[in-house]
Order: C-alpha cells, then structure tokens, then sequence
C-alpha cells in the first residue's frame, strides 16, 4: 500500500514537472507528436495486436460477454480510427494561448484574458483502450500533462499503447512524462489518484455510474462528469405535432444506451389525445415499452403503470416514462425535480414558450424542437470530446478541448501606479 | 448537534427553492431589491446602529484591538458606503442571459452558450458587517441564492442587515429567503454549510488564512478562494530603471496589508548593482525592512539574510525578500517554486522577454510593466469584487459578477434528427 502511494505520488510529481513544460510548447510541436504517435500506431500495428491478445485470452477466460470483448479488441479498424482521431486532433486550432476580453483601462493599461492548459489531468476509464490515445491527444493537443488509468482488462493493450505514446512525444522533443499510463491493476491507484489534490488539477471519469459514483466520493480532485443522463422531451400545446414525432421517435431510438437518450415524454394535456396514439402506437411498434402516469394510460392501454421510480431512472434501453401535464409550469417543475440536468428539450412552435423553457430550465443542455440525443461535442462543433459534464462549476455539457484549459489574466502597461 | 444540522439542512433547502425563482428574476426586478435596501439602509439606521453597538460592546468587553473594533463599527460613513454600493451594483449590467459562441450547425440547428447563475452561494466572512451586504448583493444580482455566515463578533450586525436585506426582497416580490443570514454562533456551522454539497453549489470564504486552511481541508463544495499572494516582480535586464522603481516601490508600498502586495524581488545580475542600491535605499528610508540573498547583501548591506522561508512568507508588512538571478530561466524557476500563483509581474522593455515571462509564468494574473497591487476586481473594470482566486477550475483571478454565474448550451432547431 505505502509502495502504491509512493508510485503514484512519483507520477504526479512527474507529472507535474512535464506539464510545465506541455505548457510553453508550441502547436507545431505538439502536432508533431501527435502524427508521430499516428505513424507509429500504424508501424507497430503487430506489436499492439499481440499486447491486445494477451488481454483478449484473459478476458475470454474470465467470461467477458461477447459486448465487452469486442470494444476491447484492437482490430485492424480500431486502429485506423485512432490514428485517424489523432491527425484530426492535430488538424484543430491550438486552444492554448488565444486572447479574449481585452481591453484597455482608463490609465492606459491593457487587459485580456489567456487562455492556458489546467496543468495535469487525470483521466480513469473501463475496458476500451482506444480512450488511452483519444484522452491523451486531447491532454496533449491542450498542453496538459496526463496520467491515464484504464481498466485492468485492458492492461497489457494499454501498456503498449502508452509506449507509442512516449515515442511520439519523444520525437517530438516533449517530455516523456507528458503521458503515463498506471500500469497496476491494483484499484486503490483510483483513489490514491483522485485524492492526489498537489499533483493533479482534474479528473475526468470515462466508465459506469459506480465508478462515478465511488468518485464523487472519495475525489477530492476535482472532476469534470456526469453521473445520470436522465432526459426529458416536453411536447408543449403549441407543438408541431408531426415534428414532435420525428423529435421523440429519434431522441429515444437513435441510441438507446448513450446518455442523451430520452428518458421521459412530458406531454401537454391540450395535445396529448391527438399526439400520444400515434407516438405510442410507433414506438410500441419498435419495441419500446412504455411506463405511463394515469392519464397516460387511459390514452395508451399498453403502457404499464409509472411510478415514482420511472420519473427517477435513465433506463439505457428500449423504455419510455410519459406523463401527461397541465401546462409548461406543471412539466418545468417536473423536470426541476426529476431530472439529472444533463439535457431538455421542448417541442413548441410558440415563441414565448421556447424562450420561458431555455430561460428557466436548470439544465447543462436545453433545446428547442430537437432530440436529446444531439448531446455530443462533435455535434456541437466542438471537434472531439473528453466528456459531458453536468457540473454547475467550469465547463458544462460537451466537454472539447476548451474544457481543458482555464485561463489568466495578462495585463500590460508602461509603469502606471495605483493609488 | 443533530439540531444545528437540521437548521443548516432547511436553509439549505430554502435557499434551493429560492435560487429556482432568483434564476428566472429579471433584472429591473433584482434592481428593485437592491435599491429597496439602500433605502432601507438608510431609513433605519438607528436601528442598525444599535444593534452594532451590542457587538461593539461585547468586542470591547472581550479586549477586541482598536483597529477590529473600527472594522466592526457601522458608521454613518460605513452606512454610506454600503448604500451607494447597493446603488452602484443595481446599475451593473444583468450577467445573467447572456448569448455567447453563437454558431448555426451544417443542418441548421443554432447553439448559443447562456450566462446562468451559479445556483446557492455560501459566503464566509469575518468580522466586516459590510460584507454581509455587498455579498448578498453581488449574489442577488448573478440571481444567485446566498447563505451569509460572518463573524460572531458581528452577529448582531448581521441579523440586523439580514432583515434589511429581507424587506427589499419582499418589496420587490422576490422570495425572502434568497438571502438568509446565519443567526448561530456555533463555530460547526462553518463545517456544515461547506460539506452540504446537495443544496449549495460554491462557497466564497472571506477571511483569515486560518479560515481558508480550515475550508480548504474540509469543504466537499468548490470553494472561490486564494489562500495566499506571495507576489514577484522580476527586473529585467532590459528593464526602464526608473520605471522598475516607481512599480517596485508602488507594489510594495500602496498597501502592505493587501494580497496583491509585492514580497519577493527578483533582479537580473546585470542591473542589480545600477538598480538595487537606490531601490534599496528608499525602501529602507520608507522603513522596509530588507532581506536578501548573498548577491544582494553584497550589494544592500542593510539586507538581513534571506531563507528559504522567506522566499516562502507573504509578509503582509514591511518586509522585501530580494535575490540577484542569473536570467529570466532562473526568475521564472523561482516563480514556479515559490509563488502562490497569484500574481507576478515583469519590468522589460524587450517584447520578448515580456511575452514569454506572460505565455510561462503559470499565475492568475500575469503583469508586464505594472505593480502587482492592482491585483484587483475594480482595477480590473469588472465593476465589483467578490474575491480573488487561484483555483485552476472555473473563475480565475480577480473574480467579478460573472464568476457568480456559469453558462448552459442552448439549442434552436426545427425538427433536425441525428444518424
């Protein structure tokens, strides 16, 4: 135990030492690095095979389903996705250095803000290794120094994976201690990592809710996460109600396992008659099953009764909450008590309607006659994605590279005094 | 025990329900209130002065020193202030619904970031009873809920500026407890509000080291803060001489008392004997004790000689460590060893000495050219301060209304689908 604590805390302090030297490098250089680490993937593609298989016969021995044993697996494809993600990450505008807010005093002195790296990022994750290059370009590209630990499942893909890591950023002329991978399976290295509050500067968690969970918790490190996805669409009285179809049918089908995925129908009791047949009738059509407040259920014979639970539970999968509503007050307070803040939508044509919900809901993401599923940083535009957070603190929802900087304040005069 | 915990648990639940309606108030409305207790302020302070003279009393009783007890005092000027204060942050621009990073999607959908109040704020403080006012105010203004806890020496004070505060929410129909004021002197209270994750959302402590040191340790809720301002200039080799002293000697001597204030003087080798000598003497004739390491000694031989300790201390006095550095790499490496990341600040006329020391130096605010004192929310033209930090995550340096606030995405389509 006191070995583990030594190691992690002479990681974090090399760590620390990298990111001050991630901090002054220059695009062109951490671009390097980063096709380095391409070529690289693709040079050594053997070599990273033969690390993967040694952890693919562990897991077939330990019964992994089949699920897991696929997002493990280092295919071919797998590979050329990486590398792809790299030269892409590499493409994108430096997020270090840019000036914002400027301007100038009435005694002359200029001010802006700058945006710079937030220093080390600890970043945990399960069973993909494909995230062990993904969170490292990102860390990198941001000028932040990273240390990654990815499930031990995982452990001899990512070992190899790191080593093509070392090799890009040392052909670069980047300290090596840029990225480290924790290569214990040992899991207090989680929580020796997450209370490392002098050597790491965030953590962001990529896995299950226990994981997050366990996290929140024990982290004194802060993190930038979100726990649950529970999302709701509310149909207004003044709906498109075709448009409202195409919105709820693709915000719960699109992907029933992402955490933009709707959760709960909110339904205007003024349209519901009309709406909720027809969108019952296609969804039950596709397999969902539906969970129904009263009124609900005098509409849609096949919805089984909601419960308390339903209104509180992302359910992942082909299941759908409805609740038939007096007005917008009646859905917004639903959602204030229900909802993890993660995404919103209404479906409305009134104007006065779409700005009171944008306005008035509490969450990290609110749209206007759109699904819920568009939660995502590519989506946004933001290029990539560490993660979505529904923290009120730093960032919030999609997570790109801004999310990995912070900024200072620069201020230039010629010797102006104060008082 | 059990009981203080319920209290603090039902404030905390209040001001939640409270930050809900605060989140949707509009401006001329926040206004309303903080011009309400200006008047109010001003109408009853017979009343707020007796209820300070029993604090005032206590103090005196308790051997309270002079300059506490002048803190303390709620004058007629200090009413005055608070009133014109009041005033002045009715005026500011609402922070709150403000459209930023405005884009339209290849299929159509626009995504804006909206400026959104942080949600429950818990504002720490000690003795000041003005804070109790100009917390609550910049707190309304985000359309934040607040939960003020000041000093005991001050309770009566407090109570009787919280009941101010409540009649001009009241008269501009704004929930009461949007500002509540703990009225226990129970030190645990402290400890509750800053672990009661669910119902507040970030805490400002105003206050001592001690206090800071404490939250510090046992907060779970972000906390605003700096702990200390161990401050730098670094003289250039290329610096103006006769501009590095009228900063020098403004940073050091505007205010010793302040965070911003100058306490380890770094010089190159090259100019320190032209430099230091007469920088040295007014120092020493304006009663600034000097401390020095071998270099400068050799060159101020009124300088004690400088530990590492000194390099350490934030004097908050009449106290300057200086050391003779080889180059601007070495200032730097003292920098990143020493400094609290406050603020630090380059005498140079070689743009590039000063462009690397500001892109390098990793601190909140980062001077070329300009005393460290104006480390400063007013200085900064951010019209208000509620603190200085120098946390990574979230609000940095100098931290005005808009830190009081954080953003969510907003989202406009017309029935655009995803996949």
């Amino acid at each position: 135990m006191s070995t583990l604590a030594d190691t992690l805390f002479a990681i974090g302090a090399q760590a620390r030492l990298a990111s001050r030297e991630m901090m002054r490098a220059s695009d062109h250089t951490k671009a390097t690095a980063l096709r380095a680490m391409a070529h690289a993937l693709n040079a050594q593609r053997d070599t990273l095979q033969a690390a993967n298989r040694l952890d693919l016969e562990a897991a077939e021995h330990n019964g992994l389903e089949p699920a897991m044993l696929d997002r493990l697996k280092l295919s071919d494809r797998a590979l050329d996705l990486m590398a792809a993600g790299l030269e892409q990450i590499a493409a994108m505008p430096d997020p270090v250095g840019c000036l914002s807010a400027t301007t100038v005093r009435p005694n002359g002195m200029q001010i802006a803000r700058m945006s710079v790296p937030l220093g080390v990022i600890g970043i945990i994750y399960e069973s993909r290794p494909n995230v062990t290059i993904d969170a490292a370009a990102l860390c990198l590209k941001s000028g932040n120094a990273a240390i990654l630990r990815g499930g031990s499942e995982a452990l001899h893909s990512n070992v190899a994976l790191g080593r093509i890591i070392r090799q890009g950023l040392q052909e670069a002329g980047l300290p090596e201690h840029a990225v480290q991978v924790i290569d214990t399976a040992d899991r207090a290295a989680v929580g020796l990592l997450a209370t490392m509050t002098e050597h790491v500067d965030v953590i962001v968690p990529r896995g299950g809710k226990s994981l997050i969970r366990r996290l929140s918790e024990e982290a004194r490190v802060p993190l930038i996460k979100h726990l649950d996805g529970n999302c709701h669409i509310f149909v207004d009285a003044a709906a498109d109600l075709e448009r409202a179809h195409t919105v709820v049918f693709n915000a719960k089908t699109y992907r029933y396992g992402i955490c933009g995925a709707l959760e709960t129908l909110l339904v205007h009791q003024d349209v519901a008659p009309d709406f909720l047949p027809r969108m019952g009738a296609t969804l039950t059509g596709h397999g969902v099953e539906l969970r129904g407040c009263e009124r609900t259920r005098a509409l849609l014979p096949q919805a089984l009764p909601a419960t308390d639970d339903d209104w509180a539970t992302e359910y992942l999968g082909p299941v759908l909450a409805i609740r038939v509503v007096e007005d917008i007050n009646v859905a917004m307070a639903h959602i204030a008590r229900w909802s993890s803040g993660h995404t919103e939508s209404i479906v409305t044509e009134d104007l006065g309607a779409a700005k009171r919900f944008q306005r008035e809901v509490d969450s990290s993401s609110v749209y206007v006659n759109l699904p819920t599923c568009f939660a995502d940083g590519y989506e946004y535009g933001l290029g990539a994605e560490i993660g979505i957070s529904t923290n009120r603190l730093h960032a919030r929802g999609p997570v790109g590279l801004e999310g990995l900087t912070t900024y200072k304040w620069v201020l230039t005069g010629d010797g102006q005094t104060r008082g």
